[in-house]
């Protein structure tokens, strides 16, 4: 299991090369909700969204690397071509072709080099395992990896110290990186804080597993608005983590998602991706929830 | 003339009801240009422009108004919209029937009344002086009034406290009640800080009235992207600071508006509309610029 430890060494090993992001508040959209909302800024974070933390902790524990390798639907792309770059090593994104050209640019941005042809959501681990042989770069996970998900918890660290007397954090569930970082981190601090998932409906499988008490996948590619949980299933590690320290999985509509989008765009004048709204979303379709609402915003790579 | 005093005195009247917003720095955006840019974060002023301090301003000083009356493309809207709930008064706004949707919904949220049956950017002054008439409510100019002028100074104020070393300041320029504000108070308290307004070159009347010496009219009302600045002269009262005060204006292309808010909205995450944007468009056609420079980023009230 992840510890409190580890978390807070990745947090002193990322300092430099990450920001302490903000909270935000808006009075708008606490008197729409009737609740606190505390929004934790990862669109601001280096790259646009939390995936810099994951990646670069996994890098900086790296011993001489030739070059960093990853799969990744495109935030993880942006981060690992980042921590490449802090480390002066060449990086190697498969991603499928079907993904953003906005993430592309943003990941070639950083002098990345992007391997698309033919990649899909399915078959793109295969495509990078060979690449990985071919090159002798280093992979790294988008989640399935406990120096990840200890990157991601220092979202959590933050969190907690800027806002010490939270009711619940809302945070999206994909592979489970962010979740189970942030849950080991949030009840190890603050035990009473409840860590709820929130997930596109047409992408449950987190609620399902943790209603089983088993991983379940999907049989196929979910086809969501927020492109950054387009995942077929947790990971193993993260997977233990959220058995035993999520609290609740939440599943929302598409519209949801749309909308909480808008009204962060409106009302805080913030640019965040879909995914990025996905933990505001539950708010919208009347949820029952506590009052004081950690709501972690984790990118804003979006363009319209 | 504006006095450094009244600008002063502004800012305490407005101080309870509108934000003192933050200076935003990226340094993406300092790499490109190979500059440093202090941006007065306008967008996330109250109501989502700076227009809510002038309109707070001169709401304060009228004595027992039965209710306020305006005239505006969109932000002004929203602020006196916002100055009228303050006072508890009725607000009713002229705005031309082919205005943002985006903004006569924001305008309505704030409690305000829209008249927009047959009104153009043309006649809507004159619509405007029949229904002042017809119903006693305290007309507030969007430009040309001292008061408003006065209110939108206090951005000036705050800027040069927070950043105290500038080269210049930019700014965007339509009826020149933000940019004669801006002078006004920046002159009187940094004579070195060169004033710069930014406007569309379709919209360059206050380019040629600078050039000229005294105040020149576009014909009919000009079709920009920048949809805050879509007016036919510098009102008379900005004129007159602005023909003393201000440095320089330069006119921009359409391409180089749009391209600054992609810029801002892709680097900072920040949600600004066109106009917001117009005074960072000068760093994109390779306009010659001192280094140190504020960037007034007036408004955000935008949505793709």
């Amino acid at each position: 299991m992840l510890s409190l430890e580890v978390i807070y060494q990745a947090a002193e090993r990322i300092a430099a090369y990450t920001h302490r992001t903000p909270i935000l508040s808006s009075s708008s959209l606490d008197q729409l909700f009737g609740k606190r909302l505390f929004l934790k800024a990862e669109h601001l974070q280096k790259t646009g969204s939390f995936k810099a933390r994951g990646a670069v902790n996994a890098a900086l524990q790296l011993e001489r690397p030739r070059g960093l390798l990853a799969v990744s639907s495109g935030n993880h792309a942006q981060a690992v071509a980042y921590a490449a770059y802090i480390l002066k090593v060449p990086a190697l994104i498969v991603m499928p072709e079907d993904a953003s050209r906005f993430k592309k640019a943003g990941t070639r941005a950083y002098g990345a080099e992007i391997y698309d042809r033919g990649v899909t959501v399915e078959n793109r681990e295969e495509v990078a395992h060979t690449l990985t042989l071919e090159t002798g770069y280093s992979f790294i996970h988008p989640f399935n990896d406990p120096r990840v998900m200890a990157g991601q918890g220092t979202i959590a660290l933050e969190l907690a110290a800027q806002v010490p007397d939270l009711d619940a954090v809302l945070v999206a569930v994909g592979g489970g990186g962010m979740i189970s970082g942030v849950a080991a981190a949030m009840k190890a601090l603050a035990p009473q804080v409840r860590v709820i998932g929130v997930e596109p409906e047409v992408a449950n499988d987190a609620q399902r597993s943790l209603a089983a008490g088993r991983r379940i996948a999907l049989e196929q590619a979910p086809k969501t608005v927020a492109d950054g949980v387009r995942t077929l299933s947790l990971g193993e590690y993260p997977w233990e983590v959220i058995r035993e320290r999520v609290d609740e999985i939440v599943s929302v509509p598409e519209e949801a998602i749309l909308e909480a989008q808008r009204l962060l765009m409106s009302r805080t004048k913030q640019v965040v991706e879909p995914t990025g709204a996905l933990p505001l979303a539950p708010l919208l379709t009347g949820h029952p929830l506590p009052e004081r609402l950690g709501i972690v915003v984790c990118g804003g790579n979006w363009m319209p």
